[in-house]
């Protein structure tokens, strides 16, 4: 194993602690427990919103603290997830006296510590509630997974809520945005190698040097199948064919693209990718309103992407647009 | 070779009309010849800044076009500097009769075609300045170059001059505080794995299971010497220290500290690495008063990074603050 870490045990101590020192104009650390905060929580009479889940998928959800979108985000042990400890103690950090939404990507483990947390909390007369991202149309139930994994259509939840959040909407209108996200947004990813868990020591899967699995998990859960390789444009098309299925959109709807990529890819296959997938959204009429393109929500080094298509109208399409101030996405202020 | 590509030959073309489709808010892109440049383009009155350089080591320069940073970009094939002929039509697209700075990362194609595109600019009317990054303190002398090779300091040079011609600074200006920049910025990296070039379809070179490269170029080109794999704060002090005897910093000094991706290295990592470098300079005296962290001048999917380090007075820092709204690089506006 060949990795920039000094003791596999301290990966993810060391990388938070890092990610304070580098952006400490827009977040504090807390280390024990470990937890990421923005640096002017809790805003009083603003919604916090808290995220979290195994490390390993960076930016998310540390680099999407800030202005305009997380609180505060509690990363687990590489691909394992958070504790209820943490998420509680982010919880109270982040509890300006308007409540607190707790989004969850679907994994057994993120949804038991989560809700035992939101638990905790409310013992403490915090109110929380909680919306379970579930975007990835690959499979049915999978490792770790009762029903459908949540993946990168999580970055767009949080985005969105987390502006109906600064903008002032109590917590029951934040929630109901982050469903409302949850109901329009499908995803789909493709690995063309594995990744290496530092503390493991060894890849999670293998693929031969011609195969790729399509539909795999962040954590390189299985996927569909395992198929030989293909020119981008077809495996482009195979991914984006399930998405569509599954997606509530027609033929005139406006749509945000978002091609991820999953750690290890280089960023001009990631346009080759967003280029198809724009070609075939336009052939059906799809007009693509938004974009977003690199790596947002990763397996470590992992190569392969994944295309995330949520069906926008002007309310969403507001909120995205409007400022937020991360590490790992900022704009408009 | 498994990458997410159709015709390896189409990688750049496909790459910059993807890049296109999903910046159209930023930028237009030419596909014959191919260029990037910024939508507004040419702004009058303004200096133009052009850059460019072989593709494979996005978002540089590409993902510099826009407010604040480059008015294009010019990517010639993947490691394979860009010819004068789309170098020229880039530069003719830019001046808005303010004059056009080049920005030219030291390799003898680049140089050599810049001087060539600057020479039949100037045929046509236009004044062309060239500055030439070389911030590589691994090597002198190299494969591809004569002297310093320029590396991810490039990305500071980039922004700080367009800054500077952004807020109406003249031609004679905006190449001083270019040349200022590479007076005070200093890089080395290291390689953990090699990158495969689409059209090689093999790895630029090998290393070992246990071995990393330190020293290395952005197009795999031999560093200062092949060592046994080593925790990372070992490795990020190999890498300061020449650094550090090259800069022009003392103890009381502000810095800007840059840790850069070669693009297959997991976030984690990068912040690990940032963490050990600022503790260095910390030890030193030396103050970290601005940051960057990412996969910003890359290497394909190389695993490995680059730290650069820019010693900053009042104004280099005023320049790098100021608003940039691009799609690699983006705040205050």
């Amino acid at each position: 194993m060949k990795k920039l870490v000094n003791d596999p045990k301290n990966v993810v101590d060391e990388a938070v602690a890092g990610f304070g020192a580098a952006h400490g104009d827009i977040v504090r650390v807390s280390l024990d427990p470990v937890f990421i905060v923005r640096t002017d929580a809790p805003v009083s009479g603003k919604v916090g919103i808290v995220s979290g889940g195994g490390s390993g998928h960076e930016p998310l959800h540390g680099g999407f603290v800030g202005l305009g979108m997380l609180d505060a985000a509690v990363p687990g042990a590489v691909f394992t997830s958070p504790t209820p400890d943490p998420i509680l103690a982010a919880t109270k950090a982040v509890d300006g006296g308007a409540g607190v939404l707790h989004i969850v990507k679907n994994y057994t483990g993120d949804v038991l510590n989560f809700e035992t947390a939101a638990d905790l909390a409310a013992a403490d007369d915090i109110e929380v509630r909680s919306v379970i991202v579930d975007d990835d149309v690959a499979v049915k139930d999978s490792l770790y997974t009762a029903g459908r994994r949540g993946v990168a259509g999580t970055v767009l939840v949080e985005k969105i809520a987390g502006a109906a959040a600064e903008r002032g909407d109590d917590l029951d209108t934040v929630a109901t945005v982050a469903e409302k996200v949850i109901g329009r947004v499908r995803s789909m990813g493709v690995a063309l190698t594995p990744c290496v868990v530092p503390h493991a020591g060894e890849p999670s899967f293998t693929l031969a040097d011609d195969e790729i699995e399509i539909g795999i998990g962040i954590h390189g859960e299985p996927g569909r199948e395992r198929i030989k390789m293909e020119p981008a444009d077809a495996i482009v098309d195979r991914i984006l064919g399930p998405i569509l299925e599954d997606l509530p959109v027609t033929a005139g709807d406006k749509v945000l693209l978002f091609v991820n990529g999953m750690g290890g890819t280089p960023q001009v296959e990631l346009y080759i990718v967003f280029r198809r997938a724009a070609e075939v959204l336009a052939d059906r009429g799809i007009e693509v309103t938004r974009t977003l393109v690199g790596n947002f929500t990763t397996s470590l080094e992992m190569q392969g992407m994944s295309i995330t298509v949520l069906t926008l109208d002007d309310e969403l399409t507001t909120l995205w647009d409007a400022p937020v101030h991360t590490a790992a996405l900022r704009w408009g202020k």
